[in-house]
């Protein structure tokens, strides 16, 4: 495919990752930022993330073969209002890579229909603690997927072309209608990070009249509450621009609540245990995507005896692979799990992991 | 102290667990057994965990000098009402290990009082998903807070002598009252059970008509879910046992949800904002204890270059001690925090870790 001009407005992690992710497998492409931070634009120079950066929005828009707008949402919006006006390629292709999507669509639609550009809203669904130019990664989409909400400025090649531009991304692609994305996402992001703030909030609360409120928060509490950590204005722009399908989710929650505290009140224990065993089997059998932030959890189990020599031997054939994690379980050995869990970050390295350690040892491999 | 016998019903992880730590500190105490099934029985003799076991619960309850009754909550009720009627030492202590004090405690002074008993409420909080006698674990209750809840049938002597008892637990002792014990619980690990359990369902239910439910849920909604996979009887018992703190809670996050709602329909992006960042603020001030559940989060970071022979090299240093888990993160290397983060199950291997580390090595250490 012949050599593009790839435009990036936001050099933060997000649209950091995504410049990286593209020169892997299109080294000869020209990279352009935009950041507001002249500190951000030096990094992303430093780093060779980018060729060249502006601090002027419009500078290198009229150069772009594709506009990748990964600035928060309202900006975005912004931005697409903008580009509007400007003297772009022709066909140019513009896209973005918000959280939420309707909203974006709907300003796409609005403000581009007539002219002679291409959209499809995008969201690649990865992120992490950490943000900024300094923290972008080209492993950040891996196995991470990848979502585009097509619209009436979509054509039939927009999808295609950017699939082969973003390839080196490695993410898995998905297409689905915008509307659809955000009542998604509402279910399994949005209302799960409102339902971690409004609990942290209620507890905080609650110790102020009970003391030992901070001190008995534990594991459960704390993986209930992680999340509630999150930048607030990535999650206020969320609300904002998903309010009827989070509306939606929180008035059916409410009915749920108080469907548990009937059964609280009519002390029925047996109708309790079912909801509490259903929630297990539930979790149980759905697909928890291995790559959603920060863990990829491609895990083997070694039953191995719990003996320091055996753990580093084994390490030693997993040298030159992708792993991340080493958990020394001390697991009921009546389980089907043995005690090394390993997490890697892909599935050919777990692959490669059990074929090694069964071809060289007598150790005995579980994939879970 | 003199040799005494302890008799400790029920032989699972907690039971069993409890019978391994007191005996650290009293390899001379003689511990007598009783679980329902033979093949726990013949696990806790094996382990050692127990000198002596029976099936039948009444048999060792007159050789005790202390009773402990590690069953599930109804059960411990039950028992509770048995050993009224039974013929025990002068002055026994009798405590429990259930998860709500209140009903536990009114059971106690309901069938003990007249008797010549000494009875105060016990809640060892820690845990794991591990189960049965196979798991006890010595140090499973290290560092976590062993909560006492006094009864009118305590004597000034019964918290000290059993804090001189269990002391080779080493948990951090605290005493408060049983029904604030089950506010507090209600707060910050029962309510939060139920939001987990309700949320999975939700999303559950919600995948029937929006299948990329499925396919999109990741790391938040995973930590978000992760206590739904508890097991559902135990839960079903505290739900039992603490409806009215449970209720409350239920009352107040509903106040919570409709504030939320209303923010969102009024389009208050600032207030959303502050929700968010009060959220987040709150997570960071509150001490979330180390101790509770599956992980000891005794962590080190070291400073090293990803290279495979480095960090062997120092697992090769850290032969001996209890080390559960290495991470081996890409952070940004501007962060405080190196590549390799090991945990260990306790304070005195992870200082050990470091010394070692710094001693042998160029690699700096942060203990956080």
């Amino acid at each position: 495919m012949s050599k593009k001009t790839i435009y990036i407005a936001g050099l933060g992690l997000i649209g950091g990752s995504l410049a990286l992710g593209i020169k892997r497998d299109h080294p000869d492409y020209e990279i352009l930022g935009y950041n507001r931070s002249d500190y951000s634009r030096n990094i992303a120079l430093e780093r060779g993330i980018v060729d060249r950066a502006t601090g002027d929005f419009k500078e290198f828009a009229p150069l772009a073969d594709v506009i990748i707008l990964a600035v928060p949402i309202k900006q975005t919006m912004a931005y697409l209002k903008e580009l509007a006006d400007l003297d772009l390629k022709d066909n140019v292709i513009i896209t973005d890579a918000g959280s939420t999507k309707r909203e974006i669509v709907e300003a796409a639609e609005r403000y581009l229909t007539g002219k002679n550009v291409q959209f499809v809203g995008s969201h690649p669904m990865a992120g992490s603690h950490k943000s900024g130019a300094i923290a972008a990664d080209v492993t950040l989409f891996e196995n991470a997927y990848y979502i585009f909400t097509p619209t009436s400025l979509t054509k039939e090649t927009t999808i295609p072309e950017l699939k082969d531009i973003l390839s080196g991304l490695k993410s898995r692609y998905v297409e689905i209608d915008a509307a659809e994305h955000d009542r998604v996402t509402s279910q399994i992001s949005h209302f799960p990070h409102l339902l971690a703030s409004g609990l942290m909030e209620q507890a905080a609360d609650y110790a102020q009249a009970h003391e030992m409120t901070n001190h008995f928060a534990a594991g459960g509490f704390r993986d209930m509450t992680r999340i509630a950590e999150s930048e607030p204005g990535m999650w206020a722009s969320i609300l904002m621009t998903n309010g009827p399908a989070v509306l939606d989710r929180i008035e059916d929650f409410k009915k749920r609540l108080d469907h548990v505290a009937d059964l609280i009140k009519a002390e029925d224990e047996s109708a309790i245990w079912e909801f509490f065993d259903n929630g297990r089997k539930k979790r149980k059998e759905m697909e928890i995507h291995k790559k959603g932030g920060v863990e990829s959890a491609f895990d083997i189990f070694v039953d191995v005896p719990d003996r320091e020599d055996v753990i580093l031997s084994i390490m030693e054939l997993l040298r030159g692979t992708s792993l991340v994690n080493i958990r020394i379980n001390e697991e009921n050995r009546e389980d089907i799990h043995g005690i090394l869990q390993i997490t890697f970050k892909n599935e050919k390295d777990r692959k490669h992991a059990r074929t090694v350690i069964e071809a060289n040892t007598d150790y005995h491999v579980v994939i879970a």
